[in-house]
């Protein structure tokens, strides 16, 4: 069934000639030279985005964070570590992109300092200074000349009434949402349910696993896309 | 050369009988369902250790943080994530233990508070209330009935001085310290370089792959515990 969808979708070449940047996985913000905030996000959806947008024909680069996963077939891989480098290397990019796909799970705040040396022990209490790091989708899509920006938005609760706030607030052109409080889908799972959201719609992506998924939601880019142009 | 040394250790049957708690990799401290502070520890030095001990013919436990290792044979291994869960492994495990190697890199603080859903970005600044984490190796070396016990030293700088500092202050047997600050060494690479340091010596063992310095270090470890029982 994948198989025949992969044909299918190449066949389709839906997304032929047109240049997309995927972003995926966490990103680590450094404390020093050892310790460091990150996120459980595995890498897997933005990795089959890539994939499937590929398979769709796209000249694609995707923007990694750490994670140990395989480059798909035909995909230009960049791999970067915290938000601020993410966001460089999407920024030199973006002139030359037509979708603009912000799957990465990237940190909202990064320590004030980094320390060059590991920090010793101190007290029994401590606090660590945060900045917020900048919104990389928000960015993207407020750039001259925006490219089709769609971000994710995993929530564990008020799903839907979030994902469509982060629509307008971020003048994205879609959002894919997901629960990730569900057991045994999103973060580090094989498997995946989004409700895919845009100003004029909206639609429920059942379970699958994530190539099947990435494959429906490349799909649907594509038609949004072929519309507004 | 690594096989023959291997064969050594096996043969001569070191710490035969002899019941070791290893723990190793980084731990891993909640914010929220999502978000979480960790380090760079890759596990490798820890599970090398616990090959070297099985090898050596010790009764192996190894007491695990998140990383994607395989198990050593002839090993048991618990998987953990935070800090106190490695405590609470260690601390069922450690009247049944002769020997106690403390390779972790344990998170020295923790979230003070974990949040139960993810939590929501605020402001341009924010401050994260950290509480320190028990000291496991310190808590194991204050047992009624401690077992010989190993820690380790991780610094990037001064490295001797903290080493010794250590030793005395949680009265341990035995510290490995390295220098984290050396490129290509320590944290995710494959070889190391470290200084093993007890009350009255210490013994420099230079750039080797994990294993070999593993074996070496259970060897120091078997003399220390056979001339102090």
């Amino acid at each position: 069934l994948i198989a025949e969808r992969a044909a299918a979708l190449f066949g389709s070449n839906l997304l032929g000639g047109k240049r997309v940047i995927i972003t995926a996985g966490p990103t680590r913000e450094a404390l020093d030279p050892v310790r460091y905030l990150s996120n459980h996000s595995s890498g897997k959806m933005g990795f089959a985005l890539a994939r499937a947008a590929a398979e769709a024909g796209a000249l694609t680069s995707l923007i990694a964070g750490p994670v140990s996963l395989e480059t798909p077939p035909h995909v230009t891989r960049v791999n970067v570590e915290s938000a601020r480098d993410m966001l460089a290397a999407c920024q030199e990019r973006v002139a030359e992109c037509d979708i603009f796909i912000a799957c990465a799970a990237v940190a909202d705040y990064r320590p004030a300092n980094i320390a060059e040396q590991k920090i010793k022990k101190g007290g029994e209490q401590a606090q660590l200074e945060l900045l917020r790091n900048p919104d990389i989708v928000a960015t993207i899509a407020a750039s001259e000349v925006p490219p089709f920006t769609v971000g994710f938005a995993a929530e564990t609760q008020d799903l839907l009434a979030y994902a469509r706030d982060k629509l307008q607030r971020k003048k994205l052109d879609m959002i894919v949402a997901n629960d990730v409080s569900t057991k045994g889908l999103g973060f580090g799972s094989d498997d995946n349910e989004v409700t895919v959201v845009w100003d004029s719609g909206q639609q429920v992506l059942p379970r699958a696993t994530k190539l099947a998924l990435a494959q429906q939601i490349i799909k649907l880019i594509a038609s949004r896309v072929s519309e507004s142009s």
